[in-house]
């Protein structure tokens, strides 16, 4: 298991992470397997996308604020205001699991993978990397 | 692979299935590796996310609900009328893959693995748990 | 890791791959472990649900495109004009993660694995299936 962390500055933002989890699976001389990309955290996620425009990035924020309004009379804002951010971590999830080979992700031309940020700006944002192959 | 099974009493509802899941991983005897959370029904999913304010399950069902109204001109519904459940279902997935390190499962302070039920109320659905590693 | 492509044929629809994935596990002579269904694409997803009503897949396919209406003033569509088939493909991911058992995939009665074209008609898209176990 590896880790890395991350701060982030805004209170919704999306963070490519593809170059430093592709580092951890070249230095772990594992030539072929799964990859999990995972974010301890209630209120982020992790998913696969589009990061060479990064409109597409805005975009898919502003689709989720259009599904997921905030404090549409939500009974978590009344505990800690951001019950929205929890609604949008459960739909796309803390994690995407990937493939690698020959010490690299196997990623479409398209592809990135994305921490996304719903209920910041957070000092301290967590990634988890798990290997398990040859 | 583990399995067991639990019945749900509500048309929608979460159950925590976090310690029994655990309880599968520390029996396992292995130390690290991947876990899956598998659910094999098509009106139901598993999610990770808050269960200490257990508002925030009825908030995640309450926005699902307002994004997938029942019964919108469903073609679904006229064979088995439950065509809402099915795309809640597709949404979130039947599955979530976590890590796990010392024979426990690797979670953030306020993540909980949830079994959502989108078409109960049922006397038995079953969740699949299946460990690699070492 | 094994591969196969597929064309579609319309701007959205879903296409069955159970029998090519479980083909996949057949031949790989394992008989336990988890397998990764993995589309490399931007504006594709993989989900499992049910295909014996097919109705289900249109059901699904309806309630995105209310959910995520095209051209919605995104950003991306002055690029490339597709903004709203990431934004699905975000939602539902490029992945699913099973298990299998005696060389066959774990999958519930009403359970098929689905591939999911946001973007088509496409002459070419590929699907990578990763195995892990014994």
């Amino acid at each position: 298991m590896s880790e890395f962390s991350l701060s982030t500055t805004r209170s919704e933002e999306m963070i490519d992470i593809t170059g430093r989890v592709n580092g951890i699976v070249r230095q772990s001389k594992l030539k072929a397997g799964l990859c999990l990309v995972y974010t301890p955290h209630a209120t982020a996620a992790v998913i696969v996308n589009e990061n060479w425009d990064r409109n597409i990035c805005e975009d898919i924020l502003l689709s989720l604020s259009r599904m997921v309004p905030k404090h549409a009379d939500y009974k978590h804002d009344k505990v800690d205001n951001n019950a929205a951010a929890h609604i949008k971590s459960a739909m796309l999830g803390p994690s995407e699991t990937l493939t690698f080979k020959d010490g690299a992700l196997v990623l479409g031309k398209w592809q990135a993978i994305m921490f996304c940020e719903f209920d910041g700006p957070r000092q301290e944002r967590r990634i988890i990397v798990e290997l398990v192959g040859k």
